[in-house]
């Protein structure tokens, strides 16, 4: 709404706990660092990492993290899956390609829609994302309760590791917010009221007229009925209105021949010697 | 749905012309081949660069493409956005922030059914996205219709050019083929009817009587529709139902005791000496 004005806190708040993003056995840096920012894009804030210390400590992380170093920082360390998962009530597992295991599959909106549930339920959510080249293993995608998976061009699907953290950051956000864009139209002065509008139609209608705009008698209402709708469909603010009188007049000021009402304007030369 | 095949023409034919994706001075030449490959993943194909050549040509955006080098190669070059926007009948402005113009606002979703609504219609999209630093000028938004801007974390908003392309191409995506998870769980044995589950039930009930599971009477009835209520929300197939009947009878098999029924599993030594 225009009117709304969230801060930081409420945002916060709100949030809740987003899910942790859990990487087992990240393989290089830049993409530890990547994700790092993108989850900072999206107020996620716990990363846990499987046997990938030296992928999320060193220095090309937090180059490629961007200023998001609080969530490397942050960062806890794991040499089990299971040990990462422990204390989850509901953890995902991301995979690109159908893993044949007998477990419900969601896009990342839908995820995302039970991520906030389970959270309001009182649970702790988590989703793995597998090695750049190979993903999960099979055995610990069946640590997970469920799958997610990515729509993407089959033609293309390669979405690299902190695209994929992105998108789930992304889809929890709109679901944890409500999705509404940030800002909106700023606000305007106030709109026009039907008598304003209608003085504007006289006015332009007017000088229409007078300028033999409505050649054929017959269609007359229908164009006027159009240049209505017109105006309509642009919501003119009161200020809008004031806009449209005075371009209304200045063109009637330029307005050339017997009838012109100040400076003359002259024609476009159109017999001119010269090919147009 | 499980036996959907779409093969990747039935795609490109249900995604018909996605967005011109349109970025005026691209400052890096990694970003506009990270903004290549986004693209690919999400299959736009359309990329026009506003004063960016050496940007867009060079082996750098190439390496960054990952492979999307189609969309590099098919890339056209404009000196003015008026012209990169020319053929196009709906154009939309991204930005980070209020920029001051009244213009509708969009979040990424509501965009991308703009967009396919009036691809729909005829109609020919473009989203323009500005220079890394300082984003479209607003001159430049001033030729959109509408503008876009991303839900994200305001204490950190930072959003890559790349990320903000592949958020675009996502939500387009996702509006264009209706956003499902392109696989689903894989096909299972078929469902097990209502009298293999009653088998289970009858079968696991008496084992767990003849264990001396129910102690005390009167919670029995109430034990036994929880078991087959948690059974129930395992949704067992007819093979699940098998290997529930074989771990029962394993179980049973290992039974110690007098009613044992056959090998002898030691009990662990509850009383040994050492702490537990």
């Amino acid at each position: 709404m225009a009117g709304t004005d969230r801060t930081k806190a409420d945002l916060a708040a709100s949030l809740g706990a987003g899910p942790a993003i859990i990487l087992v056995e990240p393989q290089l840096a830049e993409n530890v660092g990547s994700v790092a920012r993108a989850m900072a894009n999206f107020a996620l804030a716990e990363l846990r990492v499987v046997r990938g210390r030296a992928q999320a400590d060193g220095e090309k992380a937090r180059v490629f993290a961007a200023g998001a170093h609080h969530v490397i920082d942050a960062a806890r360390h794991f040499e089990r899956v299971e040990d990462a998962l422990a204390d989850l009530t509901l953890v995902f597992a991301t995979t690109a390609r159908e893993r044949g295991q007998a477990k419900p599959v969601d896009a990342p909106a839908e995820a995302a829609a039970r991520m906030v549930a389970e959270h309001a339920a009182g649970g702790r959510v988590g989703i793995m994302f597998g090695r750049e080249r190979t993903g999960l293993e099979n055995d610990e995608i069946s640590l997970s309760q469920r799958v997610v998976t990515f729509p993407v061009n089959p033609a293309y699907a390669s979405l690299n590791l902190a695209q994929a953290v992105l998108l789930v950051g992304y889809e929890h956000f709109k679901a944890a917010t409500g999705g509404a864009a940030p800002f909106e139209m700023p606000t305007r002065a106030r709109p026009g009221t039907h008598a304003e509008l209608v003085a504007l139609f006289a006015h332009l209608e007017g000088e229409l007229e007078d300028g033999g705009f409505f050649r054929s008698p017959d269609k007359r209402a229908s164009m006027v009925r159009n240049i209505r709708n017109m105006i309509h469909r642009m919501e003119p603010t009161i200020q809008d209105l004031r806009t449209l009188h005075g371009i209304v007049a200045a063109l009637v000021e330029g307005r050339p021949g017997p009838e012109g009402r100040g400076r003359t304007v002259l024609k476009p030369v159109k017999d001119a010697g010269d090919p147009v």
